[in-house]
């Protein structure tokens, strides 16, 4: 099946594309001579998840104990799950860490006792550190309480310190490569602070860092172990946005067909809405908020990005598109239209397969998982 | 199994909730002596779907092919597809034409002969009308383009003209009850003078009007034939601020286990992002914008909403949540707390089924459905 046999809202995946930036961060991480354990919860699929092991890679990040068991029946055997611990899951978690080398990440001693307590196998440990973006971790001004929880950690049976873990999600609001590396080596700079701070304890701390911006526009690593990049195998409206990558090489397109022109404003409206982009938007320069860029579709691949196009409102099934005058007297209902997603995560997980231009359809864990109840 | 044994992300409904929803809109209704057809895109189930058809409601609303195609496998045997017509399903729409009832929207010439020419069996027309919304539909304003599509209509085979339908979704802007009605009241006035600019093609044309704000709010629904609310039976934060409902009548809450707790800033992390709520948010009247209030939860049902409480922020499976100190005292790593969605119908469309506090599991289309390829 080609793309245009499509007939209802279908995520086209440009395999070519995914593969060379696959190529290009294993090549960065090479030649900065760190640990590569990308993010798998971006593509959420073990077939593609086969295009990084063809590659050599044998460590992968996740985000939910979920995915991590998704993973692990494909063979994965180093994982580490990217989520400060739900304890309430420890049950799936025993199972895990007995099948592979598992990751788990903690931030207080309450989680560090609760898993010494009931873990029956060893788990490799990371101290989520937040290092400003302000969503989980201790905070890197907190000395205390990281020494505190590193000290339980080494003092606790089935735990093994691995090292410092962070995601500087706040390269996320910068627009310049500039204000990525700096805020990239304001967050490496805490990381090291605190490293040296628990010099005393004569422990060799790994660093592990994760966000795509940070790894895509940083050259120099020094001093970091491993880094952890998800969005980067895709990437998406808002990776260009930030600079992480050019237009071309967005690997995912979320495929719509055209079933109303509304030329008089300038607008045509899709079968494509928040249940297949997600409510995800982003905010231009000149203030415009949108929830992603527009281009055309062709049979094999979609084209250049219309200038001056974007979606501009989302309903649940409707995709309302801004499409200047000269490009939309193109358009005509019953044809298609390619929508660049602002997240590829979200869209993702809303649509669970993709179409490649082969006419393959690759699946997900939401696509074949047993949804079986609790 | 009770709410105390979830360990993860859950859909939680409160079915004596819905139930009342579901009786106060058929006594509106029928009190108003208007057809209730609702929208079933909000809960997805056949299951729920049940529930109204043992109150006797017999036709119903959806928002796509797919869910008009669910819910027919479920006996449903009148059946609007409310949302524009999608040519490229032409195949699944003959489908269903055979064998139930079925109701389209129309908007324009090429969409009514495009029906003409591949329908092969009949159906039902609505004249979709944009009131001022300004997502799809003909406007208000356009009487030549609604005259030419009805003519259209008129004579096409197969196609069965039945009146003007429109959803007012300006309503979601309004905070007061005035102001609900009054653009209510400006809508149908729009809709009855395009009727009456129609008088001379001797039409006896329906109304059919969709919102839940107006079909909660409005008592005096003169000149209008069928309503088709769909989130009235769950309602949520989003409605609560509109006042649409009030919290006692919010019948869906997402039960979430704590991971983090950062009382220095007044926040706890939650398990439950952006693949659970959707990124739906919503913004108070002191400009806090968020992603849904907040309960407590017990065994059997969540509190009331913890006055000062918000979903502050979302990532793809992380839940930020601003909870003010006091009750945040009583909250540990380990708990559950209730989320009340900002919008039910994602909510309820990302996480595919629902618990009660029977224990019991209520499926939707998603959960069940045969996920095979296009």
């Amino acid at each position: 099946m080609s793309f245009d046999q499509i007939v209802k809202p279908t995520l086209i995946l440009d395999e070519n594309r995914a593969m060379r930036n696959i190529d290009r961060m294993i090549e960065r991480a090479n030649s900065a001579e760190v640990d590569f354990r990308p993010h798998f919860k971006t593509h959420q699929s073990a077939e593609i998840g086969q295009l990084f092991r063809q590659r050599g890679v044998e460590k992968i990040t996740v985000s939910s104990v979920e995915m991590a068991e998704y993973f692990a029946k494909s063979n994965w055997k180093d994982i580490t799950i990217a989520f400060p611990v739900n304890i309430l899951q420890i049950k799936e978690i025993n199972h895990l860490a007995k099948d592979v080398f598992l990751g788990l990440l903690v931030e207080s001693i309450e989680v560090v006792d609760a898993l010494g307590k009931n873990l029956d196998a060893p788990v490799n440990v990371w101290i989520k550190i937040d290092v400003g973006a302000g969503r989980t971790g201790i905070s890197w001004e907190n000395e205390i309480e990281v020494k505190n929880v590193v000290e339980r950690v080494i003092q606790t049976p089935n735990l093994h310190l691995e090292g410092l873990l962070t995601h500087a999600g706040h390269t996320y609001q910068t627009r310049q490569r500039s204000d990525t590396i700096s805020v990239y080596q304001n967050s490496i700079r805490r990381l090291q602070n605190i490293q040296s701070n628990l010099q005393g304890l004569d422990l060799k701390l790994k660093i592990s860092v994760g966000d795509t911006p940070s790894c895509c526009l940083v050259d120099d690593f020094e001093g970091v172990d491993e880094i952890r990049p998800g969005t980067f195998v895709f990437f998406d409206a808002m990776q260009i946005q930030i600079g992480s990558c050019n237009e071309e090489d967005v690997a995912v397109a979320l495929a719509c067909p055209i079933v109303a022109l509304h030329p008089e404003r300038e607008e045509c409206v899709v079968y494509g809405g928040a249940i297949h982009l997600s409510k995800e938007y982003m905010t231009e320069l000149d203030g415009i908020k949108h929830y992603g860029y527009i281009a055309p579709l062709h049979s094999d691949r979609w084209g250049k990005i219309i200038h001056g196009a974007y979606v501009k409102g989302l309903s649940q099934e409707h995709g309302v598109l801004h499409i200047p005058t000269d490009e939309l007297a193109h358009l005509h209902i019953g044809g298609l239209i390619a929508i660049v997603p602002v997240h590829s995560c979200l869209t993702v997980n809303l649509m669970k397969k993709y179409l490649t231009a082969r006419g393959k359809w690759i699946e997900t864990i939401e696509s074949n998982m047993n949804l079986g109840f609790v």
